[in-house]
């Protein structure tokens, strides 16, 4: 009821702030059986943690999960798969200046004001490295369903240095070439340039990741209100700092005529054109699901910011910490985690329907 | 789990194709005691219903509610609200020939690849018929909290006319001056004349509809993955050809740095701008919640389309029926309607933890 | 939240109260495809309905069930099935001595005090009509599963009047041929007697049904809180005027000894004793599931009580109305519908862990 | 989905085997806020913990809870309270010989049929290891209450040594003045002389345990399907080893009079008595909760029995190891943390209605 839980059929449940003793969770519905490469949870993991690039904070998170159930002899069993990540790196004094302030366009007064108290060193609850148990959940997710499913993401703007190109010209392989994470070498290149040009001037800067789900079956996603792109964007925007999601032909659409946008069937039934982004009525119809997503430049800047206390006191507060001056890079694969989310759980949904 | 539910606390639960012989639902969850104005429920269901104005289908549905439960002597009384809404005017005939083909970006397909079966007539339960009894919750949702939270929604471009002003610009009451639902009048009939170009060529056009929620106390959603936005976000795409969401500063916050996005605090902690658009963290601040939902244009066109039958058999399917050009003026009260939901949810949600 | 729904995966959410214009539902998650035998749930309904034999009461309940959804050509299609059943034969005006008075035993009070008011014509929504619904979905239930699981329950026990034989030694085609719903011929003449010497006094009296399960695979129930007999004993003590719930062995197995009670393997591991009740450690073993169900005596009797309004005003309640002494014989197929529910929903429950 | 959450507002999720690195879980919902009493937890798992008297398993648990997040400075956040308890004492290898066996009435067969893979160590995850959980959690549910809600357990027999009293005879602080949990003095010295010789025997002898809730306000459960009675008796069939629920009158109300179960009313709407066990109609009425919850005697017994291995080879099962020769004793803060859970999740849940 708390909103700590995602997924009906494949569900991870999370737990924990980031300067508590760990963060952690529970991912439920698994299939039993599924051998688990664990060194691919890693990786993924290792994607998304602080300090990896010269591109992100300085900030070091190991970012080692514990399992704790759910797993035998190196498969799953069927029954809940615990784990958690301990919290280390605490620099918890970074944060005693916070304790009776709100930082602009941060949760600190949004908690304050829904529960009456918070922990309040690095955002608590409300800071990024929740994100953590999501990827874990999502590399499990990506290794219970066929090889064929295919779900990648990468970076398709920072700032103003955009990426014209569609998902189609882009080659998978070639996302993590780049710290920045885009596959387009060039706009790569200006995006990295980008992110230190705003890094130096203390500032901080938004983006747009492009995620494509490949090798899907139709049939995913339920009619009415869990439409299988419903649950999408639902998903995007529960990660930090996301402000948008279009689907397929997206906000442009609006523009368009019904006879423009229409995908022409072939005489196998697949379609000509894919303004849907694979999905009619709230359904997979086979083709591939592409979408957009937006995120601000996050809130936290080296710059000097006035704030106020409940009592109404002016706090200057400085500009200081160790955070990402842009955060879509190492948002890619949790953009990817969201997204395997929520096509195990509709993969799973689809199972009852189709199976004896 | 088969996704005909919205809501944890508030919920509305539908049934009914467009062409069986009734739609209908329950809304759970609803206070007892509260006073039901019935002649407000209709007049959001007309509305939302076709034939009402020149721009619309001909078709006349006058989605009549008859409720069933949950109300006695007028009020409210705690238990489950049961409704039905009659289907009239049944031309099923009119649907015969789509039995065995499928229509360019429908759900005709995805259907009969998800179920092995489907009811073919209108498009059966992926009807935007279905959303009549969205209308008919999120009006009483509306009754149900306090009168200072108010939700409204227009129509912000239709095609490639666009209003170019903020909603604080707009008067929420000259939103129904124009059959359009845009509350600018120039605007408004820049929209209609496109609209009835459109109409002419057979064709169907996509829009915007921005949506506003004013007067809601700070404190309102939950953290992770039911942040109020995020909710929202699913909320909107589960409305029939909606492609995208965004809220405050939406997609265009990729391209902002945060010393420009960060909402700076008044000395009351309320914010000098609101590019967050009311939401941190996924809790409401207490500012005015504001977003954009995209609508792609209706596939139903006045224009021959090619198809085929599973078995690969070519069919030519001709341009009848009777359907709007653009969906925009009406789905405004069905935008208010799954906002009110997500509202009143996340309303009652929260009494759960200030009480007492 | 508000618990008129049961079900995860095959769901059944009722609203309605009696004396309002119908009772009602949606069942979701049934299979697509499934032939319905609409004439098999008419059976069942009659088999619960009021005025059906001389010993239930003589108050007429037709129970005619309209569907209206979900349902196209006699074939279910994945969608959710609608359907109402409208009060008839209505006597509100038997209730209004009730608007300010509270029936001991009965619900008035709590529902009273639960939502500050109540509809208080025949119970509103705690009366017993509403198992109606649950009636409708145990039927499609039924006809959803392999037709080798069977569920069947009958009357065991009247007041001081107990049939001492297992299960085993009944014809589950012999339940009908009594108006009580006892398949032993000899005890079905001794609860008869009873039942009519209790009526004749102006009583009511209890009872025990016992129901069985059979034909069930292996395998069936979740590990830890949805054992499939803690669903069982939720849906057997949601039903009106039950006390107690046994399954297997029961309340006698706290005073027997594990050698004497654990139940020894045969060498296909089938077992060779029955004390689990065909359920180890929450799933199904593949043996037969049965229980025992005691039912109270309905606390509205046809003699004087002493009754206080909310003011303390004493309210001397007169013994009228149209009742049933026993409500056991009806309960059977409330029983029966229960099961099935819990049972279709655990079938459908592992269709997600062996498919594929 | 797959039955490791209970509850909806309040909620209890479990992960873990009995032998792999840790059992935990997540408890959702309580309130900001409550200040926690650590000792009071402990306490608690130190009344379920194995070796804790003579009566029990010479098995040492240890059961030290470590909280990883939703405690910040000794007060509840409103975020989730994530824990893990360490496993201690491993003897994996007494279990080596279980690999391909099953234990009679034990869950090993139905897991491997139900999964097609099992953790085979010590029941793994049916283990009532797992209830250490539920114990942590119903400490925290008891400290979120007020003060004047109690709930308190005790056995009430123990084979066939029963006691023959009222709860109201029974004083709840004497409950853990003897290893057996039984307050009546004569009654406990029997049952331990019971189980000792039982114990002696090799063998292993079922109980009842009695559980009442006081202090209750009126108001709390739902009308239909969550009924708080049916809650109570899933929570407690969820508990391993348990066959029966009755509350009130339980079984005894089968054999009863409506004149002589009906429970009068007071002036002031009290009950003269309380057949009903303080639910009406699914809602507390201001009265004592009380009921009665069976357990068989432990599957595991020091005798030989004989079972066979799924290719039907004879495997001759030794009796060794270390367990409990009753489990009712140990029981005892089981189900009052299991009622504790189904009585906070209502208290809860009824905040819904009437707060404001």
């Amino acid at each position: 009821m708390t909103g700590n839980t995602f997924g009906k059929l494949f569900s991870l449940t999370t737990f924990g702030e980031s300067h508590g003793p760990a963060i952690g969770g529970m991912i439920d519905g698994c299939l039993a059986g599924v051998t688990i490469d664990f060194e691919a949870i890693q990786y993924e993991l290792d994607r998304r943690r602080p300090g990896q690039s010269e591109l992100t904070t300085s900030r070091q998170e190991s970012d080692q999960v514990e399992f704790l159930s759910g797993i035998f002899e190196g498969k799953t069993t069927g029954t809940p798969i615990g784990f958690i990540i301990r919290n280390k790196d605490h620099k918890s004094q970074d944060y005693e200046h916070l304790k009776n302030t709100f930082r602009p366009s941060h949760a600190d007064l949004t908690y304050q004001k829904k529960y009456g108290i918070r922990d309040h060193r690095g955002g608590g609850r409300s800071s990024a490295r929740e994100t953590a148990c999501r990827v874990v959940a999502g590399a499990i997710a990506r290794q219970m369903m066929p090889n064929e499913i295919k779900v990648w993401a990468y970076v398709s703007s920072v700032g103003e240095v955009k990426l014209d190109k569609s998902y189609k010209d882009m080659d998978p392989l070639a996302v993590d070439y780049s710290s920045v994470r885009c596959p387009d070498a060039d706009r790569a290149i200006d995006m990295i340039g980008l992110i230190e040009k705003v890094r130096s001037e203390g500032d901080s800067v938004g983006g747009v990741i492009t995620c494509v789900v490949q090798g899907l079956p139709a049939g995913l996603g339920e009619p009415v209100f869990d439409k299988i792109h419903a649950d999408l964007a639902k998903a995007m925007l529960s990660i930090n700092a996301v402000k948008g999601f279009e689907i397929g032909s997206g906000f442009a659409a609006s523009s368009m005529r019904g006879s423009e946008h229409n995908d022409a069937f072939n005489q196998d039934l697949s379609t000509k054109t894919n303004n849907s982004g694979g999905v009619q009525g709230g359904i997979t119809n086979g083709e591939d699901i592409y979408f957009r997503v937006a995120f601000k430049p996050v809130a936290t800047i080296m710059k000097d910011q006035t704030s106020y206390d409940l009592q109404g006191a002016e706090k200057q507060l400085e500009g200081k910490g160790r955070h990402d001056p842009c955060v879509v890079p190492r948002a890619v694969p949790i953009v990817e985690a969201m997204t395997l989310l929520v096509v195990a759980d509709h993969f799973l949904r689809q199972r009852v329907q189709t199976s004896l």
